[in-house]
């Protein structure tokens, strides 16, 4: 049973597990919920006296709930650098607690299909991951995990502004709606700007891979609310079961139309890049993201048989740059890094090969 | 035994048979002479019925030659364009008889070491070729010809100016020493600028794969004597072996400097050069050059050892456009031959990999 950072090193996780529905393109869905404790002022302005009790009174709460043996405590504040970057690269912690300061810890479950962060910008992120896309299903995880935590702490909440929080931008439901999504066909076909240009006039923002600050690398847009004053939870999911299947969709007309039109030239793409990721002696993180990328897409079109889609999950996340020094037992600097990447690539790629 | 162009199909000649001094560099050495018969005008002013004489007097010469079983005759006038390309590729012709019009023919010596070629610019243009460096075998295999066809020929010879030929850079010896070297390290390390200067200096061209008007490509350079009047035949060897093994010291330098302070960067390059070479589905000829000569440097580096010199050749002189469309038996439009050229790449190092 997974019960700590080492434990999770065996396994991918619920985000890139690559099933659910729409899996050829919706990676995972996400909700986070920002919650604050009435009694304590804002964790940028608390004591760290304030943060201590503020976790502690959360620790207590959870590990007296009934679903307190899915879950284990991670003391964030504790951890090396390298394992703190670990999580952020797993998406069980934001780099915001990561690169926190203070007493601060994250609540993780078993299955990494939700955490807790405590002391993150808000008192409490509740998040929940489904793969594919599923906002029901991950709404309902969250829900019961909510519903929970507000019958046994008093969160701040006004009548008429909704939940209050740390930034403006999150009073109200405290919600953010995120589908990740893999849209490289979009990409080759330049169709994205027009679709990034509807996405923004939804009151939708697109990140990159990482969420807030992140650039889009690899093909992959992760799309969320912006707005969550004046809107009910139910408005904000259902906006996002409308606009989701239309870029969905989108990606899966522009991928039929390269391999009518251009089969060799995708055929060729796809199949480049797969030698390359078995060949390379040296290789940067964002290569290895927009190789696996094109892998990924020749996967879902039958271009490759031989790669399991788990695998492929396995690759992105393991070549990560914290995955990486952990499977190496070590830390390595960049360079070394891009050698111990090539070595783990052609090591699970040449495995593959010896089987078929 | 090798009596038609199709027989040809089924090797790889001399040239580029991978053996031969310094054979990790050298890839050959080749001499040619120029040479015109007294009583007829040069080709390019020669009409119809002079160009048909000359022929048969070339001809039958060498048809009681005691040397007339080494070679085989090809009517040049009466082939494909494509068989033309293909002998040009071969470089059993020059694209100047390639294109040529009218009574033109070559003798092809049925081991591909040399070749007559009748009515090209001047009227014989005989050439011989030996793998690797060897300048001295390339001339007493050309001399044993030249002296036989001195003997039942009168040539336009001048006791002033020597041979007379159609071009005066060619007046004197008639001779050119080209040799074929792979610098692919002086052109990583920027060496080459260097090089070309002082080979400038020397007299001497540089011209690439192709002889005159080709540029260099995979990093292939031939080394030739500018000047012929007022040097003996003896004199222009001796430049030649005084200078190539300088070039050829500096790239050996620059591959052990490579290996020394670059050797992830370089392994990279050699390794993912292959990479593509067994996994793209389509790759134009200049590509195909540029990695196959990645892949021929780490193979003589130790860092590729599961491909034999011999089939690097192979693929080197089989995905030229000519050689690949007399393999698929039919003539291909470029995209075509692209993706013909690709599959014939994957089938080949495929074979491989299975042997392994």
């Amino acid at each position: 049973m997974i019960s700590t950072l080492d434990d999770l090193m065996h396994g991918c996780g619920e985000w890139l597990r690559g099933e659910g529905p729409e899996n050829d393109i919706v990676i995972s869905t996400r909700i986070r919920l920002a919650r604050n404790l009435a009694d304590f002022p804002f964790t940028s302005i608390a004591t760290e006296a304030d943060r201590r009790q503020i976790l502690d009174r959360v620790k207590e709460v959870v590990n007296n709930s009934p679903f307190r043996e899915q879950v284990f405590y991670v003391d964030v504040d504790a951890l090396s650098d390298l394992d703190r970057h670990f999580l952020v690269e797993r998406q069980l912690i934001s780099r915001e607690l990561a690169e926190g300061q203070g007493p601060r810890g994250v609540f993780i479950d078993r299955a990494e299909r939700f955490s807790i962060m405590i002391n993150e910008e808000d008192h409490l992120r509740i998040q929940a991951v489904q793969s594919g896309f599923q906002l029901q299903a991950t709404w309902e995880l969250i829900k019961q995990w909510d519903d929970y935590l507000d019958q046994h702490l008093v969160f701040a909440f006004d009548e008429e502004w909704g939940f209050l929080t740390a930034c403006p931008t999150n009073v109200g439901t405290g919600m953010r709606v995120s589908v990740m999504l893999h849209l490289p066909a979009s990409v080759i076909t330049r169709q994205m700007d027009q679709t990034l240009r509807s996405l923004e006039k939804l009151e939708l923002v697109v990140r990159g891979l990482y969420g807030e600050g992140s650039q889009a690398m690899g093909d992959f847009y992760q799309v969320s609310n912006q707005v969550t004053l004046g809107r009910s939870e139910e408005e904000l999911i259902n906006k996002m079961a409308q606009v989701v299947p239309a870029v969905v969709a989108a990606e899966r007309k522009a991928r039929e139309f390269l391999l009518a039109e251009g089969h060799e030239n995708l055929h060729d793409r796809v199949s480049r890049a797969y030698g390359i990721l078995k060949t390379a002696q040296t290789i940067s993180a964002e290569e290895t993201l927009h190789l696996l990328s094109s892998v990924r897409m020749g996967i879902h079109l039958g271009l490759i048989q031989e790669i399991p889609i788990q695998l492929l999950n396995e690759l992105f996340l393991f070549t990560q740059p914290a995955h990486l020094q952990k499977l190496a037992g070590s830390e390595l600097d960049s360079a070394d890094r891009n050698i111990e990447r090539a070595r783990f690539l052609r090591r699970k790629l040449g495995e593959l090969s010896k089987k078929v």
